[in-house]
Parts: C-alpha cells; structure tokens; sequence
C-alpha cells in the first residue's frame, strides 16, 4: 500500500504579508523508512511566528526555505512503522522538523516522545512544548525576575506570552500583559491571573496606560513584538530593568527589511537596563529541567494553557497568517490526523 | 579683597544645536568659604557630552540645570583658601560638580586631590578622570571582552572612546575603530595602536567598510554615538555580542525628542546578543582600582591620550558644542587659570 503524503511547498518569497499563494500543496509518496528509521503520521501541526523569517529568502539563525522545499514546521506526530527499538507503532512523538506535511521519516534522536497522561498530546507543541521552554528561559535566565518586581509582557495572549507571564506570577511578581482584544484581557486578568493587562488596540495611549498599571516602572519586559508596543515599554523602564527580545512579530510582516522608529538604544543609558535576545535552542541541554517544571505547573493548576485549533492540512498557510494577525488565543495548532 | 567670579548661566534650553547665546557670561562676587569648606579656583573645565541632556530642561538620570542657574561641569581647580584640614593651599584638586564658573567653594568631600607627578593636571578631567573609568568600566564590566575578540568602538577618537579601544587593545582584542576625519583614523591606528579604523564620513557604504575589518562579526561593541553608525555595526554583530551603549551623541541635538531610524532590537535575537546602558557613577566605589590601573598604563606607555584645548572661560560653550560636533581628538577641555 502507497501512501499518499500531501506537503506545502513554498513557491514564493512574501513581500510583507504572505498568502496562501505563498505555498502550494502537493501530492507526494510518502517517504519509506529506512534503517533505525521511524516513520511519522502527523497529528498536529504548529504555527509560530519564527516561521515568517523562514520564508524571507535570507538567512537568520537557521538557513531559509528554498523555494520548492518542503515547509519547515514542528508537529505532533503518531509512530505509523519504526526500525528504533526506542519506538513502537503507536507512540506519540515531537519532532521540530517534522514540516507542514502529512508523513515523515525521521531519525529516532530527533523525537521526543509524548506522554498522553500529561494532558492532550498537542501541548507538546506549546505549553509543553517549544512555547514553554522558550517563555520559561527567556523569563527566568534572561529576564531574571525578583518576587515583587513588575513584569511586563507583550504578546501576553500568545503561546509563549501567555506562559511567560504565568511564570513571572508564580516568581512572585506582579504581572501585566499587553494584548489586542477585550476578550484576550479577560483572559489573561481571568484565567491566567494577570495583575493587569492593556488592550493595545483600544488604549489609545498605551503609555499612560501602561504607566498606570506600573507606578514604579517596568523591572522586566518579555517582549515578542516590538514595534510601536515595546516604545511605550521602553519609555517606562526601571531602573537596571531587563529586556527578553524574544520576538519582534511587529515588524516581520513589514515590506520593509528595516522597519523604522523611535531609537531604542537610547532608552537603555540612563536606566542602566539591558535588552538581550535569545533563542530556546540554546537551552537544549536543560529542556528536561523546564519540561519538568512547566509539567509540574500544569498539573497543580498553576500554569493555565488554551489552543486555537485548525482543522486539516488545506488549512496551515492561512494558521500561520491568522496567528501573525493575533486571531490566535494561546497556542495555534492545525489538526491533520486523528 | 573681593574677586570677581564669571559664571556661565543658562537662559534658554536649546532645540536642536545649541549656540552659545543659550547661556550667559555674568560676573558675580566670588563666594567665601564657610566652616570645613574650601575655595577654589578653575584651572580646567571639561565639556562633555552628557551635558546636552542637563540643558534640554528634561531629567534624564539627573535634574536638569535649571533657567538661571549656573551650567553643571567638572573642573580641575586649585585650592585657594582651605578650612577643611584635608586640603592646602595650593593644592590641586577635581571637582564633578564645580560648574562652569572662575571660583567655586566646595565641602572636602566632593573633591579629589589631583598628583601633578601623573601628569599635566587637566589629565584628571579624561584619561585619569571621568573618561578613564568610563571606558575602564564600560568596557572591561559590561563587553567582558575575550583575548582574539574583536572590539568595535565607535566616537574612537573621542576623550571616552580612544581610552575604550586601547584597554581593549591592552586585554588582547582586537580593536576597530570608527571616528569622523583622516586625521583621526591616523592617531587611532598610530599612537593608539588599534587594528584598524574607519572613517565614517568618507567610508560611503560604512557597513562594507567595517565587514572588511571584522571577517569574523564584532564580539564587543562600545558605543558613544549611536544613529546610523550603530545600525552598521548591529548588522555585523557575532554570535553571542555585547554592546555597551555610553553614549548616543548623535542623536543628542536632533530636534526631534525621539529620533527616529531602523528598529534596534531586532538584531539582538538571532545572534543571542545583549545591550547594556551604564553610567560611571555606578562604580564609584571601584575608582581606584580603576584609577590605578589607568595610571599605570598611561605610565608604562601603553595608553596614550591627546587634549584638545580651548582657551579662557569665554569660550566654554563653544568648545561644548565644538566637542559635539566631533571637532576635538582626545578629551576637550577649557583652560581657565594658570
């Protein structure tokens, strides 16, 4: 029996926004396993906004997307056929480099194993996944919050913002979020325990706004957007503040490559702060350590998570697309498999 | 016998560059000591960038100099009369907060006998004085520069930058420097002993100009300008840089309050990199480590400085905005008194 795989291949550099034009969805074989090797069926694909710089045409951290590649992208995955011994048919995997595809072969050491009990398998993308890792070391190693101190987050809705916020709370800090609906600050005051959150669409001056929320100014700032949002933020800083430049999503969907606006150095002297960009791979040797924690918090009830879920794989471009435009509360995953 | 005392006042906070007219030469009555206090007299007053801020009628990390008031400044003086035990006649002392002014009394405190056997005494206003452990402490507590690194100082010939890029050269990095004329780029490659340096005025494309002469990235960035020089440098950061923002004078005299130019932040991510404000006055209590060592290096001949002098109290905030405009080599200052 052949199986057939269906794969989006990127066909086209965006210009500012993409479309689903950007990608085509073709018709594969799937791939046979070979030797040690496991084959995959996708469960959940994910969406993040690292993805934007992945199909820029220019390299970042990681090399682009060639055009007619294969879209990069983690998934959820079910062991279908596996040569590891480390690996039954049947299992639940993480796999980083899965793409936004429907089959996969991969190595066994690329897989991390899934644990069902822990709480829906999809997590593994977010909560317990890369958002998590990354919110819990870009808050606690970069941002290195002291109970009672004020933490802002922007992008507080989001899958990483949401959990770094809820850590800084369990640090022992008073926390507001910066997000872009009513609903999304119900939320975060709600559910997730938020001192505070602005809505920065609706705030008018998110300064004045912000400031009264932080009296004595911003100790630590996650900040995921940039842009117009981390100007009100800088101007409010505290002094020896810290500053995660996690992502600056505000500014990847601009036509231009170096968007412009208010200095932002500058910010920094007078306040002896610090702004320091990180990426989640860095810690690869300590996941276990944040995996264990952030599991730990989920199951006392002390670290909430929500999913915006798509459904089928017709379906990802337009994910990607929705959740840079802030459609997404917590985590955006697509659906592909049962 | 009464002595005449010049002072420089402020009468209006400028927009954009100042002109001398926003200060005030006026005469006034020398001041006389009281109990424990000492009177002194100027012999050199330094002109630095940090001033702009005290007159833009803006606290930043300092009250602004009030309409009226006399301008802030350090001096060089010498005692005149002494009726705290810990000072003569004669002697020669640094005083941070005498004030652009002839005569000025002074709690014993606040001063610091300056050793003529060091060298010329105006020294104690740069490489032995606030410039020394600016750089000193800017660059060896914030870049933490590694031996083989490369080390990018921009405002190099300045009275902070040129002391920054030779201790760099002194902990074994290797040093590139950005100033603003051939003669610079002459001193910073000769007597200083950098690397390499690049004149940002006649280098049209800046960032290709420094590529050349940083094949592996800029490790360490020690920045007094900020502006179109630092949006080069940010593109070519290495893996893991870090940036001591000092100063940002060229943006101090644009009129706009929040100049304007390519996001910053958005370069820290994916080189995991880290910028840091910092003022000197943080390391007061490290002064003389940090004086010691920069007095043995000066003595040794492995730093070197230059002055640019200005003569008479008249021309104060000439060399004050002369100084901005990137007219000195090395430390201005102005001589007063004999």
């Amino acid at each position: 029996m052949r199986l057939v795989n269906r794969q989006w291949v990127l066909r086209s550099h965006p210009h500012g926004w993409p479309e689903p034009g950007n990608w085509e969805l073709v018709r594969t074989e799937a791939p046979s396993p070979g030797p040690g090797q496991v084959l995959l069926r996708a469960l959940y694909l994910s969406v993040d906004p690292y993805m934007r710089g992945r199909i820029s045409g220019r390299a970042t951290y990681a090399p682009p997307v060639p055009l007619g590649g294969v879209m990069v992208g983690a998934a959820v995955a079910e062991v279908v056929q596996s040569d590891d011994p480390g690996f039954a048919a049947g299992d639940v995997v993480e796999h980083a480099g899965f793409g936004w595809q429907e089959y996969a072969v991969s190595d066994g050491r690329a897989l991390r194993k899934v644990d069902p009990s822990l709480g829906p398998v999809s997590t593994a993308l977010g909560v317990l996944g890369m958002n998590g890792l990354t919110a819990y070391f870009g808050l606690l190693d970069v941002c290195h919050p002291r109970p009672g101190e004020t933490v802002v987050v922007s992008g507080a809705a989001g899958a990483t913002g949401s959990i770094a916020g809820q850590i800084a709370r369990i640090a022992g800090c008073r926390v507001v979020g910066i997000a872009g609906s009513a609903r999304k600050v119900a939320w975060l005051t709600g559910d997730l325990g938020f001192d505070a959150a602005v809505d920065y669409k609706a705030a008018g001056d998110l300064r004045a706004a912000l400031a009264k929320h932080c009296p004595d100014g911003i100790d630590c700032y996650f900040d995921n957007v940039g842009g117009p949002v981390t100007d009100a933020v800088l101007s409010l800083l505290a002094l020896r503040a810290r500053i995660a430049v996690c992502g600056q999503i505000a500014l990847y969907n601009e036509a231009d490559f170096a968007p412009v606006g208010p200095r932002e150095l500058r910010y920094l002297i007078a306040k002896r702060a610090r702004a320091e960009g990180f990426l989640v791979f860095d810690y690869g040797d300590r996941y276990g350590e944040g995996l264990a924690r952030l599991s730990r918090w989920v199951r006392v009830g002390d670290l909430n998570y929500q999913e915006t879920v798509y459904e089928g794989i017709d379906n990802v471009p337009q994910a990607l697309i929705d959740m840079m435009g802030g459609e997404n509360v917590g985590k955006m995953v697509v659906r592909v498999g049962d």
